[in-house]
């Protein structure tokens, strides 16, 4: 057994779906010694971060914190709080982000309406137009931004006015986008969003950034049951993240939030534009480089997401060889295909501190050694 | 706004009910860079923690892993996998964590049997043995082993008898006696088990440790319908820290994780008797100098916690007043009250690393100063 030896991990090249890597300030952070959830210095490190939520979400939404657990919970806490059964919800599908909402939607009792688009494009508005005009009374439509089991980027705002015509919520996955690529929570009528930590904005995994607009939570204060999850339960959660007098509801995972601040210091430092420039500008090099490599990619033109280059495996190529000598030989971590992909497709991320021309440089550099 | 300045807080001694202190070779291997959650070397390191959850919970059973929350989300994780809409449960409440488990209970759709003692004292096994007589087909008999409101010790075994006697199952809240108190999973029949990381075991918090015996698996297995939490289904997240190919399940929180393996490495260098032992020792010493200040223990002798010391306020004491001054003049951070012994009540921990004579002699002298 090794269980008794000290920690022993390489250092990772990260290039896959995330986790991506974090500056070495985040991790320094992170190993600040702890102090208790309910003292006064936490409460004003949580009130830092959920300004700087607001920021990069660019939104003056109220209710806007951080759910203690992975993007999948806070996916999990945008359904659990708006949906009660026998709610009709729109789901779109183009990934399999998309239909774990679904599955979600389900758990909760909703009755689900699905929009379905083929895996690597997006979903047409007018297919999300037609879906509505068939639901009586929609509660919800909920899409993903950044499909990151295909490399989509999911044009939102003409989805978001239909939404809202037919007097709906409308509910955004922004796990891979955010703080990579455009998103804004207000100018684009989204009413509840939720993120991950360890993608774009390029801290540990295991938190996620949630927003609700009023109309949101004018929904969850007039349920008529109790939310399903007493741990996702915002009417609890609110007063520990936005009540005067901050309640206990659950201890926060204090580390965690030392480490999520500075990560968002270091975006804001940066600034919000620079950064999707910086993003963009690495896709671009890494296109040039894959495509005189062989690789193409799946996604039409003016789709593909700059943090998320989902790129098909060439003619001839053992995808898991290839992977696995790139992680023993090079150190360098790129992700597989997920679900009805899997063997076909490589995800090559380009995310926060990740997305660098070091980055693409090394990683290209590997794969002319290795092919 | 102070949100651009470097993260300053202050040295603090943390003696309240969570989180304890951590030792310096936690933080360090927290701040060990990332590597993916499918890595196979963060796959090893599952490994090891889940070796060393069945260590320090003296269990052998396979379904033993960490969720990627808090405790409370450790709760709402055996109950929501255990119970389905109509079930009965029979939960057992002398304080807010009991209170908590039958809310969640209920939200599963439950019905709900409660067994309640007073706050303060243990919940007699003659109250569950006539609850269970009364209740056709109980699922489960739920209870607090040390209920962090109250101070008190739940002893365990006898209920566990009855409640196999009945055919239920057995699910236990051990989030604050783990790692500080005797806690055998298998020899006391336990068949759902939930902990945090955050009190004796002396990690930061945002996990939850869990095991499932044979009975709770053929349990979980036998639904009808699917478990209402997606994040928290076993079905699915067994997959990921138990199959023998691990399946993407959500983003693990890669850093907590590190750090939580050397906590474990830490308890058992100590080795688990004499960590008791240590927890036992300085309790003692705590009661001989707080009972010398005029402080007396809410809970009788023989059921006392000995890593939360529940001690009533003396009269005339301002204890808010007290306790702020702990924290501003001394850094020293005790607990309050919580629920209706709210101001009555100080709850002060010596859990894990923040259990040392030097700590009670910290609080102890501090005391003296400002009395």
């Amino acid at each position: 057994m090794n269980y008794k030896k000290p920690l022993n991990t390489s250092k990772r090249v990260l290039m896959g779906p995330g986790p991506s890597e974090v500056h070495p300030r985040v991790l320094k952070a992170m190993a600040t010694p702890l102090i208790g959830h309910l003292d006064p210095e936490f409460v004003e490190t949580m009130d830092d971060i959920k300004y700087m939520v607001q920021q990069t979400l660019q939104t003056e939404n109220y209710l806007t914190f951080v759910v203690s657990a992975p993007g999948s919970a806070g996916m999990e806490t945008c359904l659990v709080n708006l949906l009660e059964p026998g709610d009709e919800a729109v789901i779109c599908i183009h990934g399999v982000f998309g239909g774990r909402m679904a599955d979600i939607a389900e758990r909760c009792g909703a009755k689900v309406t699905k929009v379905e688009a083929p895996w690597g494009e997006a979903i047409d508005p007018q297919q999300v137009k037609a879906a509505l005009e068939k639901v009586d009374n929609p509660k919800m439509v909920a899409i993903v931004h950044a499909e990151t089991s295909t490399g989509v980027l999911q044009p939102l705002e003409q989805i978001s006015k239909m939404t809202h015509d037919a007097g709906a919520l409308f509910v955004v996955d922004a796990v891979t986008s955010y703080c990579g690529t455009d998103l804004r929570v207000d100018d684009w009528g989204i009413d509840a969003i939720y993120s991950g930590t360890q993608k774009c904005l390029s801290a540990p995994p295991g938190l996620s950034p949630v927003s609700f607009s009023a109309a949101a939570i004018e929904a969850l204060e007039n349920r008529k049951t109790k939310v399903q999850s007493w741990f996702l339960d915002l009417s609890l959660v609110k007063n520990y993240w936005a009540g005067a007098k901050r309640a206990y509801h659950h201890t926060a995972p204090v580390s965690a939030m030392f480490a999520l601040r500075e990560a968002y210091q270091l975006v804001l430092e940066e600034g919000l534009e620079n950064r999707f420039v910086r993003h963009r500008k690495n896709h671009e090099l890494l296109k040039t480089e894959l495509e005189a490599l062989g690789f193409e990619f799946l996604v039409k033109e003016g789709f593909r997401l700059p943090m998320l280059n989902a790129v098909k495996v060439p003619e001839g190529m053992d995808e898991a060889v290839v992977r696995s000598q790139l992680l023993k030989e090079y150190n360098i971590e790129v992700g597989g295909g997920l679900g009805k992909f899997a063997g076909k497709l490589w995800r090559i991320g380009l995310m926060g501190e990740s997305s660098s021309a070091n980055h693409v440089n090394m990683l290209v550099s590997a794969l002319r050694g290795i092919l």
